[in-house]
């Protein structure tokens, strides 16, 4: 480097020193997003920081389903201020919990707040368009860790054919593979199954019934949903002789794989920092105790 | 009989051939069960006529938690034409689902509703009401079937304080006493407790919140709540190190006693006719296959 310098011109020379490497903020990671999403930006969404300062120079990223207490923490421990997040962090769709009783003062809120704050943190969510990426970014998350890429329908990405199995066995395989703590399953679970609809998170009734419509849809995989409303329908669809079962895997399992695909492509197109998936520890699983948490 | 026919007046007579015992609509029963309430009757409510003829003459009453198409068939086989139910019928709050893709045409609707017209039977919900009872009817079925009278805190009858256990052996008493088939814990469930919130059903956020929020309350049992809501509040009070812990029974089992309990108290002022409690089955259980149906 000195040799260069001493021949004169060298601006040519893009071997930064470490205390010139070009900044990135958490706006600009965001701009970036935007850019590779391959749709038009849509709102009103629930795509916007939650917390923290956007002007903030990004020290790292953390990926993550669910930003827990737990997961903002070890986001903070290893210098990740910025955090990607699918789910809400306060408690609310809208990440405005006004339905808490003793509102911005309710201690387990606050604590969250404050932790963020110390620590600087900037948390970003990524819902709406994730999902409406031309791949359903999160449906093809589960697809690569499930190895269901050629179960896939070309014509509809949440349909898939599969090898015939029961319903309490295709249970058990997305228990394993997506590390859901407590599946659950309305329908027969005995019943033989192939022609699958995979509806992640809680997309709702309207999406979930139109999946279980579809008339050779025998079963569909879902996180939550309320009990009258989609579980209440499968439970009377079995009983009127049909053939349709539901699994619920819980939220986190059912789009958590959906974040680690994040994390990759993430990585195609910003490399100015490190970027990790953080999984969110699945809430139905026994935690470890707080006290000998890392 | 016919000696007081022969002695002369005979207006007195109560003995009543079967034919002509005083016949009772559905619509007298809910009449009956408003005058008998001990609270004010409130619009609007969703505790109304959801199918059938009001004007109906019951011929039996089955008393249930929700109206599956299961506890319908087992109501109408056993000549039980008016079912109260606490959940909706036809998989929506308001038990109008609007947000079926297929609208009325849907299939597992049309059998439902078909039913329901052949048999003439007639359903009405009773959720609103009685859950504002002085006492709630659905908490006290609760306390009954747990045998947790003598626990009940006098000033609050959502909250208990019980012999100390862990969370996880009191999820287990609560599996067998409420024939939970899927109990979810969320929390330390080593933690023991002594302190008790039972919310029934999905009370939601403000309502479930509000029992974590009192200080000494260290564990909530409940039905169903999202997990972007609660069950993440809960997840991250337990990394504070907060004494918080959750239990979710399932719908049903959170609240299924209350429809017990509604039955006793029922007969006590309708006695025109034969009333049933009939269980809806935990849609979590293995279910009967639909072929070897009774």
């Amino acid at each position: 480097m000195i040799a260069l310098l001493l021949a004169g011109n060298c601006c040519a020379n893009t071997a930064l020193l470490p205390s010139e490497a070009k900044k990135i903020t958490a706006q600009e990671v965001i701009e970036r997003i935007k850019q590779h999403l391959g749709v038009e930006w849509k709102e009103p969404t629930v795509d916007t920081f939650k917390a923290g300062d956007p002007q903030t120079t990004v020290t790292g990223i953390a990926v993550t389903m669910m930003s827990t207490l737990d997961v903002l923490q070890r986001a903070a421990a290893q210098g990740q201020n910025l955090i990607i997040t699918h789910e809400p962090t306060f408690y609310d769709h809208l990440d405005n919990p006004t339905e808490l009783p003793q509102g911005q003062q309710d201690a387990v809120l606050a604590a969250k707040r404050a932790f963020i704050a110390e620590h600087h943190l900037v948390v970003w969510r990524f819902h709406d368009h994730q999902h409406r990426m031309r791949s359903d970014q999160v449906e093809l998350g589960n697809v690569h860790a499930l190895g269901w890429e050629k179960y896939q329908d070309p014509a509809n990405q949440y349909l898939f054919t599969i090898p015939e199995t029961t319903v309490e066995q295709l249970a058990e395989e997305l228990r394993i593979k997506l590390h859901a703590a407590v599946p659950r399953i309305a329908g027969d679970r005995q019943s033989k199954v192939t022609r699958v609809a995979f509806s992640p998170g809680a997309a709702g009734f309207r999406r979930e019934i139109g999946a279980l419509e579809i008339p050779d849809v025998q079963v569909l995989i879902a996180g939550e949903t309320p009990e009258w409303e989609t579980v209440e329908y499968v439970t009377d669809a079995h009983t009127e002789g049909r053939a349709k079962a539901l699994i619920l895997l819980g939220h986190i399992a059912s789009e958590q794989a959906g974040m680690e695909e994040c994390a990759k492509w993430l990585r195609t197109f910003v490399q100015d920092v490190p970027i990790e998936f953080l999984p969110t520890a699945d809430m139905w699983a026994a935690p470890v105790s707080a006290k000998t948490k890392h």
